[in-house]
């Protein structure tokens, strides 16, 4: 029995991951109003009615695709944080480097668009709001380890919020041309802030 | 012939007006997909036609607001550093309090519908980047002026970007929820970090 199912549910579960690839890509894409279940099995060369099996609603889509996003982040994250070097200098950079990558890749394109269709429907706002404080609590937490490994420093909270959103507003400022260049020096001027606030 | 012209034009300038406040507020409250020119006709009390008049495309409604954004931030700004204080926390406490007001009003959320729509519209993207970068330059004239009003400090430019970065990621944690409380403590401790850092 377990041999004959587990083929199955396998194929199951890669179908799931497809769908939800294909969300990712055609929201940060394509926009929020292109972003129908439909449209995402046809992307991800699904039928129909298996999407449907797996996301019955443009809501369960979107719930599923936020959920995957705090996975992927806190998972990346926890394993930065336990290879993190002693020296201050080098910590503050990977910790800050990590933190603007959240903030400037597809899933936050993504999550862009969700954020501006919740803006104007209450409902969805109901479902995307806890996931989104889930995700921005996994990322104080990952960043305050980061910055102040020991939890000695009281400033260290602060300073992981400020790293926040900065990161955030960098990751906007990227969205509709490639600021790299610029980000880099923003991300080195905040570095050198960071190191002289918790020497 | 200017006397009885006058009134008109007046009555012509104050019908833009309503139409392009009215736009704000539906981006903001409505997003991207519900306004339209008939909508916000609709919504300003004015009639379809005389919308049109003034703006025959959404893009030209889009761009017109824009645009109204970009003189309004100017206009704000530079009666901001007309009237700084000499004294550098109080001083700076002030640019970072008009940078983040730029970023945390109606008018940005409106904004961030456009962006959101450009992200996967190239049509619409050409036609706001301009126009962003304009309103980025300004941003940042002023507040490289406003904290380093002598010219003297070269590391003004940089942390003025971070300071414009910053408030940009501020407005966008603000768009689903009041943020204002966490927000004033980010704020007080960016200002912190500029006084000593341009000291």
């Amino acid at each position: 029995m377990t041999t004959a199912r587990q083929p199955q549910q396998e194929r199951s579960r890669a179908t799931r991951e497809r769908l939800l690839d294909a969300t990712v890509e055609m929201l940060a894409g394509q926009g929020w109003s292109a972003t129908t279940v439909a449209a995402v099995a046809e992307a991800a060369g699904v039928s129909r009615g298996a999407a449907q099996h797996h996301f019955p609603t443009r809501e369960a889509l979107i719930t599923a695709v936020m959920e995957e996003m705090f996975e992927s982040m806190t998972g990346d994250a926890s394993r930065v944080v336990g290879a993190l070097p002693d020296d201050l200098d080098a910590r503050v950079r990977i910790v800050v480097d990590k933190a603007v990558s959240i903030y400037t890749g597809t899933e936050f394109k993504a999550a862009l668009q969700v954020w501006a269709a919740a803006a104007s429907d209450p409902a969805l706002r109901e479902v995307i709001l806890p996931l989104e404080a889930k995700l921005a609590r996994a990322a104080h937490k990952f960043t305050v380890t980061g910055l102040d490994p020991t939890g000695e420093n009281p400033e260290a909270h602060r300073l992981a919020q400020v790293t926040l959103d900065l990161a955030r507003g960098l990751g906007l400022a990227d969205t509709l041309s490639d600021d790299s260049r610029r980000r880099s020096q923003v991300v080195a001027t905040w570095v050198e802030q960071l190191v002289a606030a918790l020497r």
